[in-house]
């Protein structure tokens, strides 16, 4: 249940895929690796971004559940603090030490708003977006109970289509609301343009964020001459963080897949017509599978199927090959085209998901790798904490 | 890490979605939920059917990844043990006290080898698949290290294209090396077509298995003139199990997914045209949803998305409802039209999930309801045991 680990044996391909220190040809498959180089320089360099753009980085919690990983980008890569999407994940967050939390959604459930609610008493920043007015009361009353302070944005819909209001008329009546409202506090906007992170083309992704950019703008001068004051604009994805991060209206980043990378998000074209994986972002992230069965001598197949990854974006590549290529997913199994029957039985291969934050999803644990060696074992912490 | 629960105090909505005894609108969603009447008399009607035909049923344990569920299959369907897909799920079934255990899959890494070896003498009768014959000598030597035996199903494909040799003569070859290889049993064939499960026309269906019977008697009979006799001829799903059911050749069906059902496999059709999801078998599984956002009068926003599904076989389908229609999932949320605006915030919704499988395999708890109570609460026992 992903309570703190305790001094306890953990039995290698039972509870846990390796140990440390062990080589990576020893770690039980299907699982995930990191490579630790890989993301270390990662979440370095997107700090050092931000901070050249002169706005600050909430990274994305959603992308990794880890507080492991939290932890290292507040180390490596200065970020301010997290997001999530569920109280649950905000709860493993801030039970794992994580001071300031954005749940960076909407809190509906009566439940759900109460255990919000006593977050601030664990010692954080509790921060949460706001599309409907109604909502404004029930989060107040549950703060007023529990004696804390809800920090509210508004959530604005800059395209993605999901949850937010589409008006600065109602961004304005809802920041009133919570300004008025007993043991809340407005903080600004929150504005994810969620549909276009994976669009191809640079010109595409800059083209739909100049559009979120004049929409998040207007209200924000609407907000001001209304005497309410953004401590946070907040936005920005790893396909289009360099539009909000120079717009001038946005303050705040929240990145997440940028650390790991996958398949989908690796495809998309830089300014010069690169792809990010290859001019921006390095693989981080892996699906190290084991083929288990050549009773074809054209097909391997591996053990890595949809109970280790998601296919909602693509299926994985298999990295740094081109001559085998992972073709077909069912529950169990991967179908790797094998046409020159290169591959042998117990060959591990690194795929590279799809999609990232999915395919962690399924996993309970992150095996770091550096050099070869098993050098770290984090568990997904907050995996399983949707409801 | 799924450890047999200890006596300690759950917090609904940070450790578990529910409490025995809570009304189903104060279920934390999204989460799956068990119609138990549903999933009861599924159970009951597959274990008369396999009767009627004078087959075993072998339940997959694969789909629900489940002690409960198959103790319940046990009890209720007269399951005569379980099938599962890896070595770590066979541990938690065995561990959870099924004393018959089919890895319906190749073991081939030297420590899942061992871990397999180990399994007999936790009591259960422990049957692996082997579909080369370089395999045989590796599980009959860690089978001689542990003191144990280990029966041993030839895989044969017979239609699937994943693992299985394709010949009678290989099948031989196999099935002979096991029969000399010390502590090692030949027990008989594995044959699962899973490629055809899901056509939607049962004469297409039918034409399939037609041909997998047709391979699968072949080798029984050139096996049998070799003094080789099947004790276990295996295979079947919840697409086709009438076909092996009668054929004269398998003694033993696998299905899974007719305990739970979901909307792929409801589509399909029975020998009159009719959908199986009307015919056949009971939607049991649900996700649980509620309504979040409805900032757009035509769109309701809820909470189960990506990370409380997998849609590599469709969207869910709401269930019991043709005026709103789930079209769009994201990570974290679900659109669902809504053109007349019937929806409000809170309301709750059951999802049938696109596919069974690869959906229980996100979540950590099966809510189990009857007459609108939480009438159990099961853990996803093997859930996450895939290395």
């Amino acid at each position: 249940m992903n309570r703190p680990m305790q001094s306890v044996d953990l039995e290698v391909g039972y509870d846990v895929p390796a140990a440390i220190g062990m080589s990576e040809s020893e770690i039980q498959t299907p699982c995930l690796i990191l490579d630790l180089d890989a993301l270390e320089r990662n979440i370095e360099k997107m700090g050092r971004r931000a901070r050249e753009m002169g706005v600050r980085h909430r990274v994305h919690g959603k992308m990794h559940k880890s507080v492991d990983v939290a932890k290292l980008q507040e180390r490596l890569g200065g970020s301010v603090g997290i997001c999530c999407q569920k109280v649950s994940e905000a709860e493993v967050f801030v039970r794992g030490g994580i001071k300031d939390v954005l749940v960076s959604n909407q809190v509906r459930d009566p439940a759900k708003i109460e255990r919000l609610a006593r977050l601030p008493k664990l010692g954080a920043r509790t921060i949460v977006c706001v599309d409907d007015v109604a909502n404004v009361a029930e989060l107040s009353a549950a703060a007023q109970r529990q004696g804390t302070t809800i920090e509210c944005l508004v959530e604005i819909d800059c395209g993605a289509g999901r949850c937010g209001v589409t008006s600065t008329a109602a961004v304005l009546e809802i920041a009133k609301a919570v300004d008025a409202a007993p043991s809340l506090t407005f903080g600004g906007i929150q504005a994810y343009q969620g549909a276009m992170q994976h669009l191809e083309c640079y010109e595409d992704r800059k083209a739909k964020i100049d559009i979120a950019v004049a929409m998040v703008g207007e209200a924000v001068d609407a907000l001001k001459a209304e005497g309410l004051s953004c401590a946070i604009v907040g936005g920005g994805g790893t396909g289009s963080y360099c539009f909000e991060g120079r717009s001038g209206v946005y303050n705040e980043l929240q990145c997440g897949s940028y650390a790991f990378m996958d398949a989908d998000y690796g495809r998309i074209l830089d300014e010069h017509g690169a792809r990010i994986d290859q001019s921006e972002w390095e693989n981080a992230l892996y699906i190290l599978t084991s083929v288990m069965s050549h009773a074809k001598p054209d097909k391997a197949i591996c053990d890595a199927g949809l109970k280790a990854q998601s296919v909602d974006s693509g299926l994985p590549v298999v990295y740094g090959r081109t001559d085998v290529k992972y073709v077909k997913c069912s529950d169990e199994h991967g179908v790797i085209d094998d046409p020159a029957g290169v591959l042998r039985v117990n060959d591990k291969l690194r795929l590279v998901p799809g999609h990232c934050d999915p395919t962690c999803n399924v996993h309970d644990w992150y095996v770091g790798v550096r050099a070869g060696k098993v050098e770290a074992l984090w568990p997904i912490s907050a995996r399983g904490k949707a409801y």
